[in-house]
């Protein structure tokens, strides 16, 4: 079955030690976010970061980033994003349902990532008046949408846009530990020292059940990040749970073993997959050509993946994909 | 520890059956709900409620019932519930949220049960024009916040207001497990029979970690209610593993079983309780008269318990907390 | 007609230097609110006030509360304000909406003043966590639902709780010159002096055609308002033919003027009720006890009220109707 | 002042026929709609339409605009609408704040009409599932952002697309008196018959001082649109004086003729254009390419207008501005 999978990340099995994480966090008794577990992520995410940080926990990524974009705009701001990210297409509105009414404004770039000079234009394009929406965030995605790794000077690029503006800049990182992963860097680095304000990190799809972490940096991330939380019914009664899975990906830095494993079964791929590349491969996505018969003929075969648009697909490998995993897709591609 | 924590059954243990049930959902490969056992819920509920029945499942109770809320009234409409309901007073007012906007207005009612009369006179009292809100639904809780059962003709007569009126009905059963082993009535007779349209069906305070079901009766909720669950951010990537954890609690009537051994423990307090009692206790809470002195003697031999204003004290069994398990406490209790 | 319409002073004509105002206005060219009337209205409500004001006008009172309000809670925040308060039951939740979903939160209180120890009562009552919704406003309305005019010092008692808890105080003023004619105190000694963060202004009632100002007091509203101003939709292109109405309404107090002729014609009729008065007559409006026969009578005589549930009536006097004007009704009144 | 003013039609007099109607309300007692002017808007644009008709009047555009919209649209659904429409840059987000969240989905056209293959393409790109938010409403606005009347069959395109999705077609007619003025048609042939199902019938650009109709057609718009007006607090006590401007707008069709004059008025301006006019000119707006110096020389000339981006200008004419008092204007670019 692993074999075979590669339609989402989303899809991949829970890890070994999230399941032991979960069965030891059976033994704790006390509701809500009391437990000891629970208490000590600030300091575990504060020693990742290298820098004081906040922390709140929740089941799903499309909470994480409504949350965080909800506390750093007003319900009559905006939030500028690429035009394909999560938030925009795949969220059902939830940024604007959480920020009550944030408009969010779309811009292009290659590979997924904001281009500085549209972002700079639109930005001096909104008239400052009381017509106009007016943005107050921007939001990038690391790995960004289409599998690429944010630089750390590139993301600095965006955020001196946003200091210069007075917006907060906000990192999508549900893919965030194959970005970091790849591009080698500190998780620091790529963060609040290129000028990030908050982390949605996530684990989901790196081998959690259910866990992503809202990292604000710089000490607090101000009143009223918990009421969003338990407002949006997002405050478990056994948070323990979900802190425990999350604790358990921090351990011995299994979220970077698994990234890593994950984008070197995205590579063996890439190898494979040649000039049918649409974009580099850096994570552990591939967006390549495929005829409808060439991908007939691999589904054919058992494999299991997303068509993308007409002639193209998207491959997506998981934490228990490795390089030797993704062979047999590896050599059904070559034989194309 | 079990002996000792009466503050919640929000802090019991998960079940080892459901424990189970996450381990072998950790062998099915599919993202958000298309797997089998969530496809399974829908059949297995219409079998217990003996009629045609849609299923939603989430991770919180807050959720549950502001979703479904949400979906019963309009932005400007009302909801109708008792003065001191979970939904009016402990859930940072995540109905109105989800709502767009709805108002909760409250009404009396002896053991936390709305008093038919004043839910009539309420209604009259509304002027039907554009300046006040027109309630739209009406929410009881069952168990009700003082741990009584609601029987199934004063369901009904709560009902028949409600079709009188053109409003929904919707069941809170954060504690529905223990006022149906209480009642002894079928899961049927005490819903959709007594004219509810809508349950939310706790589980998580019943032995699962995470899992709340909303049942809609009568064949289908209607459009909206997963838009409403996927844009709070409460659509699952790897949905299974709460799906899982309910088909556990279902299998073998385990919910029943789970809620009866937590009311024996509560009925074994009850009589060590004697003329301290401030309701009748029927489903797992009791509600005691304490004195501040006592109080700090039992909390002196470790038990924990919440106060519930002056001289007074709310204690609760869990699943885990049969008539042998509380013995401790009710031998504390006779001894004061 | 005008010795006839007792129901509402929301049915008044318009004052004849208003629709002067309005024909003058005719002649200026701009749209929004750059022209010089609109321009001139913060110094003329500082100078009203004592203190420098920032003022923005609007066409209708529920939108005037509404965004102060909106203005001083966030989303997920309450709006603590007297049980019969026209926030509360007659603006369809027009706060809530314009808030993106506060709560209100009531209070019981004599002549509809909010009772300062049932205030204090309820505050420490609210756990403070995030279950529970935390008030962050207090609003009061002057004159009151009862027609009582609230005294400077009564307003410092509950500014003073406003403070202490870090809440703004909102004064809903729709009858703030019926109000302060009958308390003879200037304007500033019962708002800003007294602790009143903001005020609506009302107008329409007292002689306007559709006119209220939102006044903040101490220089500055913040940022906002007229974010909130434009989003309902209620910047008007024409505006100029608003802020010419408050103009037309300062200039030589007419409000002031109109109000005492309004509360003139209430003393004249409260002495014709005698005992039948159910509460003090200060501002414009009677409330009465009337036997449905009593008012039958009137009603033939060709008089128009409201009742006020059963054995019971409302009588409000408008700015045409002096003592003389209400002559016939006090006469009838008096026959009965 | 006439002569000069073309920034907008928003700037421009009340027409006298409207202030003579005003004086007259004056003389009506009724609070809010019960009285005999409001009351006969119904019937009066049933008869202008030739079909069945709901009215309901406000003050602004931006909120019929968001009203109507907001009655189409659930708070998870989107609005498609052309990419610079004036829902979309112009109103600070109203109808996503009207709505409760709905999105604003755009599309490309040329002269600011909805291209239909465009329209196709993306409702053809949106997945039917949770994770994108479903349009449920065409929002067209007739005469459009760039000055162009819709024909008949044009919006029947539009209107069969929306059938086709079950959406529903909403017209922004703020000036939907100049585009009827030049199309020649009847109001009905470009609504209703051509599958409008609502129209946003602007008067405050044509003459009046504050006035615009939500027009629905075919018998009832439903129930929740008086609610929204309510709550969002345009609902006026003395509303007779909306009322009254709109049915002196459409007494001997005083909203065509003025419409006629400011066309006029365009049209010889358009001709002293010539190759400058960027769009045709069909309503009374002009766009035309305009150096720095130049636009700087007719300034100095006393005339007033707006940039329209670098080398561009919009050049507005109103009722009270037909071809003869724009003369002096078209001599000044004819001289250029």
């Amino acid at each position: 079955m692993t074999a075979m999978r590669f339609f989402s990340d989303n899809a991949a099995a829970v890890h070994p030690a999230v399941m032991e994480a979960l069965a030891a966090a059976n033994h704790v008794d006390t509701a809500y976010d009391g437990d000891a577990i629970s208490q000590s992520l600030d300091a575990a995410f504060s020693d990742l970061f290298e820098t004081s940080c906040e922390v709140v926990w929740i089941a799903t990524g499309t909470a994480a980033n409504s949350i965080i974009l909800a506390h750093f705009v007003r319900p009559w701001q905006g939030i500028l994003c690429y035009e394909e990210a999560h938030i925009e297409v795949d969220e059902c509105g939830a940024p604007t349902f959480y920020s009550g009414g944030a408009k969010l404004m779309t811009l292009p770039g290659a590979g997924a990532k904001i281009d500085a000079e549209a972002l700079k234009a639109r930005i001096a394009g909104i008239r400052k008046d009381v017509h106009q929406v007016q943005p107050a965030a921007i939001s990038i995605t690391n790995a960004t949408e289409y599998g690429l790794a944010w630089r750390p000077d590139e993301v600095g690029e965006i955020s001196e846009i946003a200091r210069a503006n007075g917006m907060k800049l906000h990192m999508d990182g549900a893919r965030f530990a194959n970005a970091v992963a790849f591009a080698g860097c500190s998780p620091a680095d790529v963060t609040w020292r290129a000028g990030v304000d908050a982390l949605s990190f996530g684990f989901t799809k790196n081998g959690a059940m259910m866990a992503e972490a809202l990292v604000f940096f710089g000490g607090s991330g101000g009143a009223g990040v918990r009421e969003l939380k338990k407002r949006g019914g997002h405050l478990l009664s056994k948070g323990r749970f979900v802190a425990a899975q999350i604790r358990a990906m921090l351990k011995d830095d299994l979220w970077l073993a698994n990234a890593r494993a994950a984008n070197a079964g995205a590579q063996a791929l890439a190898q494979a997959c040649g000039g049918r590349l649409m974009h580099p491969v850096e994570a552990n996505e591939l967006f390549v050509r495929l005829s409808a018969e060439e991908a007939a003929d691999l589904r054919a075969l058992g494999f299991d993946f997303y068509d993308w648009g007409e002639g193209a697909a998207r491959l997506v490998t998981s934490w228990d994909q490795d390089a030797a995993a993704v062979a047999p897709l590896a050599a059904a591609i070559a034989a194309l």
